[in-house]
């Protein structure tokens, strides 16, 4: 009985949330801000990435909201690069949703942004389910955490739009298979690309920023 | 209003798990035996450490209980050790609870077992809301993911009764301060032991047996 009562109410929940997303999307487009919900694992290296990223966004007028359960080292490092950041506090909630983000938007201010990074909470499940109207999803995983993660972790491997492999600096000191993993990635979403980096060295870096304004300018000419 | 709703039912759901979490703690109990709940986030070596802890653990009969929302990967490396293994998966959802675990343990069989050990969902949130009964909480935070984990998701700590910290052998490429990590999670939960390890090449591995054995005389004394 319980179990009935869960699924119904979960799926009026994301039809409420899907409804919040769509018309955040479109508003977003409207107002010129391209948005990216950037999802991954805990540590996989969501901030260090976005900083590097952000770096290299030149002319461009950038806004992050950062998620976390709790904490706001991630805004502290994020602010280093002198953009917009606010924090969002879930309060132990396991992912962001449309209306926390819509709040967290309404707050930051997006007049005149041109990109507005979402760092959602580091979980590899819960993310995925919640769409935040993003024009984007990008997925990180580290290559610390194997390359058998598009198998254990299917949906989130199937929402991606890419799919940014980060530290690739350590790739001789783990037992990750790059060419596997894109065949794994492939199988769950043939359409998302892939991308490798080091956020920490800097490698591939300027890749991600080419997919990003690529995708920004189909976003607007759309 | 959603909200309210929403959280109501979850205070619920949560009283619900932890009266059938308690009747499995004792049940367990009864039969003699000792349950390991083992939480990370994806990637973080759950699968790995068990294996190599497994080995080190002669003359004792063990059963796990691999938790995945898709894929068979870990149960097929568990049964490499020659015990008892059980997969479940658990169709998109973030964690396991104590009914699913409960049906897992009947269909396993526990008779005459000495240790389950409960491979749970790559997950550093979620998992930790869910009590499974289990006598103990072994949560891993591998060293790629970063010293910072306790600040950023407190709950995890909160219920671990053992922190192991996996992959130090890479401890050398990564900014990791093992003695900052020790005093995050000492501020979090003063009485949960960290135990360093690398289950690639089995440093700490005899540490953590032996807080393992150390602890199972414990319960079955208590």
């Amino acid at each position: 009985m319980s179990d009935v009562r869960v699924i119904e109410i979960k799926k009026s929940i994301l039809e409420e949330n899907e409804k919040k997303a769509i018309l955040l999307k479109e508003t977003l487009k409207d107002e010129g801000v391209f948005m990216i919900n950037v999802m991954s694992s805990p540590g996989s290296g969501k901030t260090t990435t976005l900083k590097n990223t952000i770096e290299r966004l030149d002319n461009l007028k950038i806004g992050v909201i950062e998620a976390d359960v709790d904490s706001d080292v991630d805004a502290r490092t994020i602010s280093e690069t002198g953009c917009e950041v606010l924090q969002i506090h879930t309060g132990g909630a396991c992912h962001l949703d449309a209306n926390m983000l819509h709040t967290g938007i309404q707050t930051l201010g997006v007049e005149g942004m041109n990109i507005l990074f979402v760092e959602n909470i580091g979980n590899l499940i819960c993310t995925a389910s919640f769409d935040l109207g993003a024009h984007k999803n990008l997925v990180i995983l580290s290559v610390p955490e194997g390359d058998d993660k598009p198998l254990k972790y299917p949906h989130m491997f199937e929402i991606a739009d890419v799919v940014v492999v980060n530290k690739i600096d350590v790739l001789d000191y783990f037992d990750f298979d790059l060419e596997l993993f894109k065949e794994r990635v492939a199988k769950r979403n043939e359409k998302a690309e892939v991308i490798a980096i080091s956020a920490k060295t800097g490698e591939g870096i300027d890749d991600l920023v080419k997919w990003i304004k690529k995708s920004m300018d189909e976003c607007h000419s759309s």
